[in-house]
C-alpha cells in the first residue's frame, strides 16, 4: 500500500444480525487535497464503538445511517499533516470524526485541540466521548447522592468503568456488572468498584441483590438485554434509569421479541416506584457541559480517581473484525484503532 | 338508619377483575367518640377514584393495600360536628381522607382547612388532588413550552381536565383523548382543548396523528393500555411522558400479557429519541408545592381559565356501583359521592 493512496473501510452491506467482515469494505483511494480553508488531517486513532452498529442499519436512530459504500463513522484522533486553515498548523493533533479512514479533509468545525503531551488515545476514551456519557448521564439524569448505589453494566468499558469511578466520586455505591474473571477482578481491584457482579453467573440475579442489599438508586443502562432483568426489581422508589445504549439489541433492532409482553408490567413499576427512565445521547450536553468535564475528568485522571484500560489494535484492516468482537464483549477495555504515531 | 349510627363500606372481599358489588359490604356501627385533642367529622363529600382500585389488591404499589374488612380509603370533604381539638370548631369545613364513611376521628393531622362559601366538591376534584396531580405533573416533569404539543386521556376527567387547561394556560396545544360525542364535545367546546380524539374509533391512530401535526411533547399518561400505542409513535424527541395512573391495567394488575414483548422496541426508542418516562404520585410534591398550585388552581378558577365537570352521586350506599363505573369510563367529569349538606 503507498503512501499516497487513502485507506478507508466502507460499508459493504447492511448486516443481518451480528456483522460479517464481508459487510466492510476497504478501499484505497487517492489521498485528498485540502482547499482553501482547509486541513488535511491523518487519523492516529480510531475509536470503535457500539453506537456504530445502529448507523450500519436502516432502523430509524438518533443519527442517520451510513449509506452503503459510504465510509464508516468514528471519532478519531488526527494529525494535521497539511493545512490552509489559519487556525491549524502542520503536527497539530485534534479529535476529530474523521471516520475509519487514514487521511481526511476538515474545514475546522468540529476539531478539539489536544495537547500533543497528553495521552492522546484517552480523548477518544475516558477523557472523551465515552468519559462524558458517563459524566452527563450522572450529572443530568443519575444524579447520584452520597450513600446512594450506582449499577452499571459493561463495567471495564469506557463508560461503565467512568460511570462507576464518577459515583464514587459523589460519595456513591459502585456496583459494576460484567463477565469473565479478569474483568470482575479488574473493575474490584483497579476502577475500585465497591462490588462487582457476573452476569453470565447462573445465580447473577441472587448475586446482584447480593452486591445491592440497600438496593439500587440509579441503574445506568448502557447495555440492555438480560442484565435489565436482574436490574428492575431492585430499582428503589425514585431510582433514576439514565438510558445511553443498548448494545444486547443492537443485532436485532426489528425483530419482535417473543411474549410475555413486559411493557405494562414495566409501566406499573415506573408508576408504583415513581422511577425515570431517561434516553440521551450526549451530544445532548456536549457544548453546555464539555468545558467543566474535560476540566474534572482531567483533573481526576491527574489525581488516580478516574483510571482507565484500553484495548489497542494495530491496523485498519483489524477494525472490522475488533468491532465484532466489540459487539460480543470480547474487548477488554477501550476498544481503539491505531493507525499511525503522533 | 338512624342518625346515631355510623355508616361505613369495607373491603369485603378481593376483586378479580373488574370489582362487583359484592366486594364491598355497607356496614352500621356505633359513631365514635372523640376523645382529648380529637374531632368528629361528618362526610359532605366523598371523593372516587381509579387509584382505589390498586388499594383493593394486594400487589405491591405505592401504598397499602385495604385490609379485608377495613373501611375503604378516600379523600373527603367534612364538616366538623364535635371538637376536643383547641383548633376547630363545630361547623368548620376540611378537606380530610376519612375513607368511604359518614363519621370519622381525626387528631387534626392532615386536615385541610375550606372556605365554608366555596364550591366544597371541587376542593375533591379541579382544586385538590386529581387539580395537584395534573399542575405537579405537568411543572415537574411534562415542562410544556409555548407552541408544544400536550396530550391526555381521560380528557373530561378531573386529571384530564386539568392536564389539557393548565397546558393552554402555559401556551402550550392541548389534544385531549376520550370517548363518546358528549364527552369529546365538552373537551373540546367547554375544556377548550386545540383538538379532541375518540379512543375508540377504528381510526384512533390515524386521528391522532391527524391531531397532532407536530408530534408530542408531553403525554400524561393518567390511562394505559391501548392509548398509549397510538401515542408512543408520535413522541417527539426530548418529550417527556409524566406517568400517573394506568387505569386500563387496575383490573389485571398481576397477569402476564400476550407476547410480542414490547420492552426492548419501547427502550430502544426511549435511547432513540432521548425520552422521559417519569411515574409519579402528587403526594411527592405536595409539601412543597400545594400553597402555588392552590393559589394558582384558585386564581384560574376565577378567571374562567380552570373550568370542571363533575359527576355527583347521592348517597354512600351508591359509592360501590358509581366507583365499577368509574373503572368502565361511565362517569362523566369528577366522581364524587355526596353524603351530606353543609
Amino acid at each position: 500500500m503507498s503512501e499516497n493512496l487513502n485507506q478507508r473501510i466502507v460499508l459493504a452491506a447492511r448486516p443481518q444480525g451480528l456483522p460479517v467482515p464481508g459487510d466492510f469494505r476497504l478501499e484505497e483511494t487517492p489521498v485528498p487535497q485540502p482547499g482553501a480553508g482547509e486541513v488535511l488531517m491523518e487519523t492516529l486513532f480510531l475509536s470503535l464503538d457500539p453506537y456504530m452498529r445502529g448507523r450500519m442499519g436502516l432502523v430509524k436512530s438518533y443519527a442517520q445511517p451510513v449509506a452503503i459504500g459510504g465510509v464508516m463513522v468514528g471519532g478519531t484522533v488526527s494529525k494535521v499533516v497539511q493545512s490552509r486553515h489559519p487556525d491549524w498548523q502542520e503536527g497539530d493533533i485534534a479529535v476529530a470524526y474523521a471516520g475509519w479512514q487514514r487521511f481526511a479533509l476538515s474545514d475546522g468545525s468540529g476539531l478539539r485541540r489536544l495537547d500533543p503531551a497528553a495521552p492522546l488515545s484517552a480523548a477518544l476514551g475516558a477523557l472523551g466521548m465515552p468519559g462524558f456519557t458517563a459524566y452527563a448521564g450522572l450529572r443530568n439524569i443519575g444524579k447520584p447522592k452520597p450513600g446512594e448505589t450506582v449499577a452499571v453494566a459493561a463495567a471495564t468499558g469506557p463508560v461503565g468503568s467512568a460511570v462507576g469511578q464518577i459515583a464514587r466520586i459523589h460519595g456513591a455505591r459502585a456496583v459494576g456488572i460484567t463477565t469473565g474473571a479478569h474483568k470482575l477482578a479488574f473493575a474490584r481491584d483497579e476502577l475500585g468498584f465497591d462490588a462487582v457482579v457476573d452476569h453470565k453467573a447462573p445465580d447473577f440475579t441472587a448475586q446482584l441483590a447480593a452486591a445491592c442489599p440497600q438496593g439500587i438508586d440509579v441503574y445506568f443502562e448502557n447495555v440492555g438485554g438480560t442484565v435489565w432483568d436482574g436490574v428492575f426489581p431492585l430499582l428503589n422508589p425514585f431510582a433514576r434509569v439514565p438510558v445511553c445504549g443498548l448494545i444486547a439489541q443492537y443485532n436485532h433492532p426489528g425483530e419482535p421479541q417473543p411474549g410475555p409482553d413486559r411493557l405494562a408490567v414495566t409501566m406499573r413499576e415506573i408508576l408504583s416506584r415513581s422511577l425515570t427512565l431517561r434516553g440521551f445521547v450526549m451530544t445532548e450536553f456536549w457544548d453546555s457541559q464539555q468545558d467543566d468535564f474535560l476540566r474534572d475528568a482531567t483533573a481526576w485522571a491527574a489525581d488516580g480517581r478516574l483510571r482507565w484500560r484500553e484495548d489497542i489494535v494495530q491496523g485498519l484492516e483489524n477494525a472490522p473484525e475488533a468491532f465484532i468482537g466489540l459487539l460480543q464483549g470480547r474487548n477488554f477495555g477501550k476498544l481503539v484503532v491505531q493507525l499511525g504515531a503522533a
